[in-house]
Order: C-alpha cells, then structure tokens, then sequence
C-alpha cells in the first residue's frame, strides 16, 4: 500500500480524550469508601463503579439506554477451511438475532437493552428488517492469505460507518457484539501483528475446531501474515489482516470513546478491535469495561496486552456480545451501589474501632 | 453433651432426596445442545442451566419470587476481640437492611429479589418492623473459646427456626444471607472441625483485621476448637462452634433442598452452614448454586471441601448476601437460554459440517 494511497483513504478519526480528573477520582474514592460495608470489601465492584463514574464524570453515575450493536461480515478466509461452520450460518444467524432466538437477543431482552445489526459486508443480500442496519462494503473480504483483505478506502469506509452508527445511537454505553464465520483469524492476525508475538499463540478452535483444525488454521494464518508482512502500522494491519466487521466495530469504538459512552467489550473479536482502536487512540481503554474471559484460546493473551482484567470467567466462547450482555447487570449494580447505598454516617452504623 | 440430652434435643431433619433422573439430565442436555451456538460454546451457562432445571425438574424451568433471607445474629466470641468491628454494628446493620441501605438490600432491589430479616439471636431489642422476622434464641451466643457457643438444645430450636421460616416462604429460590459481627469465627471453626483440616487454613481477616489481628483471632479459634473438642459429629459442631444465624440457615437449607428449591450460596458464612448441612444430608449440594467466592481467606479452601466452583470471583468480602443477590442474574439468564433460544432446527441455521 503506498504512502499516497494510506493517504487518501485515510479515514477522519474522532479525538479521545484522557479523562484525567484527580479530583474526581478522589470524591468517587471518598464516596465507595463511606459506604456501609468493611474497608475495601467491595472488591472489583468498588473499581467498576470508580471506573463508570470517571468515563460518564460524575459521582451518581447512571446507564441509560444501553445498545447492543452486532456488527455483522464475511470472510474471504473462510474458504480456506478456517472455521468448522459454513458462511452461510452468518447471514442465517443475522436473521436469527432479528427474531429474537439467538443467545445475545435473549439475553439483551432480558435486561432491557436495545440490539441493532450491523451488516458490515454479509455475503448476502438481506430485506430491510427492523433493527437491521446496512453498511456492506462487500459480499466478504478478500481471502488474506493471498493478500489485503480490504483496500484502504474500504478500511477508511468501514471505519467512518462505525463512528456514524455510534453518532445515531441513544444512550450513554455501547455493547459490543458481533458475527461473522471465520472471524476468529482475522482477530488472531491483529493479536499477533500488533501484539508482536507469535500467532500460534492466539490461535484457537473457534466455532469448534479439533486440535488438526486448528494446526491447519494457524499455517493458513501464517500465509496470511506472510503475505501482508508490510502491514505493520493498526490501520493497515486492519485493513490487511481485519474483517468489515472488525473495521466499522473499530470505528465505533473511537466515537463512543470520544463521546464518553461505557464501551462493553465481549470476547476475542471484540477485544481485537478494541486493540486496533486503542493503537489508534490509547485512552479508548480508559472507556472500556471488559466483560468476560472467552474460552478461545486468544483472549486471555489479547486481555494481557491490554492490561483488561474481565468481569466474568463462564467458559463461554459464543461471541455475538453474549459475554457483554451477560456481565450488563454487574455494571448496573455498581451504579445503584454508588447512589442507593447508605453511608456510615447516613445509616448510624459504627465504623472500624 | 451426654448422648441422652443429645437424644432429646435432637430436631426433626427434612429428608432430602437424590435428585438422580437420568432422562431428565439427557432431555436437559440435548435441549442445550440443539441451541443455535457452537457445540459446549456456552461454558458454564450450560452447566447451570442444566443444575436448574435438575433442581426443578423440568426441562423448561423458572424461577419464581426469589426470596433472600438475611440471618443475623451476635457471637460471644466477639468479646475476645476477633473483630475488626463492634458488635452493636450487627443491630445496626439490620437497621440498614430494613431502611434499604445496605449493599443487599440495594442488589436485591435491583433484581426484584423479597428481602426478609431474620433477628436469629441479635444483642439488642428490635421493635416489630416489616420484613424482620424474630427467631431470637439468645442475646448472642456464649463464648466458644470457654465451652460450647449454644446447648443442643438451642441448636435444634434454630434449626427448627430455619426449616419453619422455609415452609412459609413462596416461590422456588433461596438467596442466602447473613449479617453478625463475628461470624467468620464460628465459620473457620466448623470447617475446620468438619473439614478435618487445621483452622490457621480457614482463617482470615474477616471485617479488616490485619496481620497481628489474624494471629490473634486464629490463637483464639484454637482455644475454641480445644475447649469443644468432643465436638465432631456435624450437629455437635454446630452447637460447640456455630452461630444462631448459622443454625438457623442450616435448618433452612435443609427445608429449601427439601422442597427442591434452588439454593444461592453467597460467601465464607453461608458456605459453613451448607457445610454443616451437606453432613446432615449431602444430597443437599445438588440443590445449591454456589454464588462468588469471597475475598475472605478460608472461602476458596471451603469451596473445595465442597467441590463447588462458583459462578462470580469479584473479591467481595461483603456478606450479607451480596455475592448471591449480584449472581442472581445470571441464574435468570440460565432459564431463559433455556426457554427463549432458538434450536439450530427452529431458525433454520446450518450446524456444524
């Protein structure tokens, strides 16, 4: 990719703050500590809520309108025999989500909170359905072993669909989810490539290979980095070694960081992105509250690289942003701690001697 | 204790069935399995849909007017300095529950979960309240580092107490909870004592103490131990080295398994008393779900006597029925996988090749 090209198609990318702010982080220190129980027995509940009340900037911080986006895409990678499902289950199961049965949209019923699909580049033409938004690039990326999975420009597009999905969104916290066969190699390219290790070493079953799947995958993987060896910097190693999926999640990522929305990120493809996004923009990190340790071999280096310590531990490894869902009440819990619990003094309850 | 007065004060146990139905467990299993998500894609979320609708049994199960019951009594033993706290901090922390301040109380509301208090043998007077339940046995227990914390027959009215305030209970959930300023004494005891195991393993800070704090509660739990130590069979222990609020949820337990009720088990305190009733009759660990594991030294050692891995390990070290009321959710969540998602068949997605 030459310097002009990168230049052209460079996409505008939002500015996100630090959220530095001592003076906060003492007053929600001050408040978690007064609250009628041991010293520090709130554990990482008392962290969670330190954590919700900087990125929202207030002491009594409260979740509104949660979304759930699933970002939804193929991958020309898939034909090389990557995944034990066939393409066609992601388009199935976008229509899966619509009608309510997939395990994320019983799950994002249950706590109320509002889910919209992404297609980011289905190999599929879908009816207008509603809560299906449309932003294909293209039926599927190219095959990555053979070369970019995307252009530039579709890169830079796919990112300016992110920020633009986010801008229309109601509410102060994003859930990440997504779908997409094949979509665990694309997120193991990224770890690898920009966590500089081996790929091996976030390779993986995904939807459920044997360990001679997951051998064949990793060499494919390795053809893949290969032959975009010089797809070094996030947003070419995004575009050559991502997914639609992957790239408009990335620049959703850095609109909700810069608007200061709670960032919930689900498992290893999240997590991938949220590694390009935070390349692109460290403080996005400062936004997120990771959800969940996926089962997929990847995560728990992928969580290491970005110092993320997840709520959740279930052994699940559905994605779709089931983890994100599923951990959605913790967040909400440690809001209502902060401003419907009793403080020492409030209550009359004697403190440490 | 001589075996006669043992005999007269022995109380009536509830007889708790083997819940062992083979076509139940194989139902429930290929009813997860047809769910539209990678095969063994939902971890532990499976596995705990599976215990619910064992408990229940049904294929399609519910849960119904979650009821959490705080057990709150005072220990002799605290007069030896074991707490980090004063004892009037259990009174007044029942206050906090009834007003709705205190961490439970505030989960419980968030979730929709009944709250009832339960003064099992508080050192003070509480005036009739809604949601406060009197089961006093005795101001406090007596000291246990002296002789026994409470007769045999005080023993067996508690454990009376806890099957009684089961029976009048609606719905088909227990959440577990407890408040009693050193109550992590009598729990290191019977573990130790029941677990066979040395109390220094199960001993820890409790409300705050710190380093010296622990090696002088840990000299005094020896005391306790070496002063009762006749004290083996599990209702022996409980008397010799329990606590009011101990018993009493032994007794509930053992109605709420019983009645096949799903039982949340929150922390170190309500682990002992599952403990204890787990001796009585072990099918009862086939109804529990155990909640978090607590940040409080001995839980993870007790967990294990158990066999039990819990669902959420967020270093809490609150009691009160924190860690049961902030998992619930995820209980729910369970269910409904369960009952709401569609099968591969239903929607119409392709399974694995």
């Amino acid at each position: 990719m030459s310097r002009l090209l990168r230049h052209q198609s460079a996409p505008a990318l939002p500015a996100v703050d630090d959220l530095h702010d001592p003076a906060l982080a003492a007053a929600l220190q001050h408040r978690i500590d007064r609250k009628t129980v041991p010293h520090g027995a709130l554990g990482r509940l008392a962290a969670l809520a330190l954590r919700l009340g900087m990125i929202l900037g207030t002491t009594e911080p409260r979740l509104v309108a949660p979304q759930l986006v699933v970002f939804a895409a193929d991958h020309g990678i898939a034909a090389r025999g990557v995944s034990a499902y066939p393409s066609d289950v992601t388009w199935q199961m976008v229509g899966n989500f619509l009608a309510g049965g997939a395990a994320v949209s019983v799950l994002a019923r249950q706590h109320g909170i509002a889910q919209t699909v992404v297609d980011c580049g289905v190999r599929h033409d879908f009816e207008s359905a509603p809560g299906l938004i449309s932003h294909k690039i293209a039926p599927g990326t190219a095959d990555m072993s053979a070369g970019p999975a995307m252009t530039a420009a579709q890169c830079a597009q796919a990112i300016a669909n992110g920020i633009d999905i986010v801008k229309r969104l109601p509410g102060n916290a994003l859930l990440l989810g997504e779908m997409g066969i094949g979509n665990t190699s694309p997120a193991s390219c990224l770890a690898a490539r920009l966590g500089g290790i081996d790929v091996g070493e976030v390779t993986g079953a995904g939807t459920g290979l044997d360990a001679a799947g997951i051998a064949r995958k990793t060499a494919v993987l390795r053809e893949a980095l290969a032959a975009n060896a010089s797809a070094t910097e996030p947003l070419d190693a995004l575009a050559a070694l991502g997914g639609f999926e992957i790239a408009t999640m990335v620049g959703s990522v850095l609109q909700a960081a810069a608007e200061r929305r709670v960032i919930v990120v689900d498992g290893f493809i999240a997590s991938s992105a949220v590694l390009v996004a935070a390349r692109l923009s460290p403080h996005v990190l400062q936004r997120c509250v990771f959800a969940h340790r996926s089962d997929e071999r990847g995560h728990a280096r992928l969580l290491q690289m970005l110092a993320a310590e997840p709520l959740l531990d279930m052994g699940l490894r559905v994605g779709e942003g089931s983890g994100a869902v599923l951990a959605w009440p913790l967040l909400e819990s440690a809001c209502r701690i902060l401003n419907e619990m009793a403080s020492f003094e409030s209550a009359g309850v004697s403190d440490k001697g």
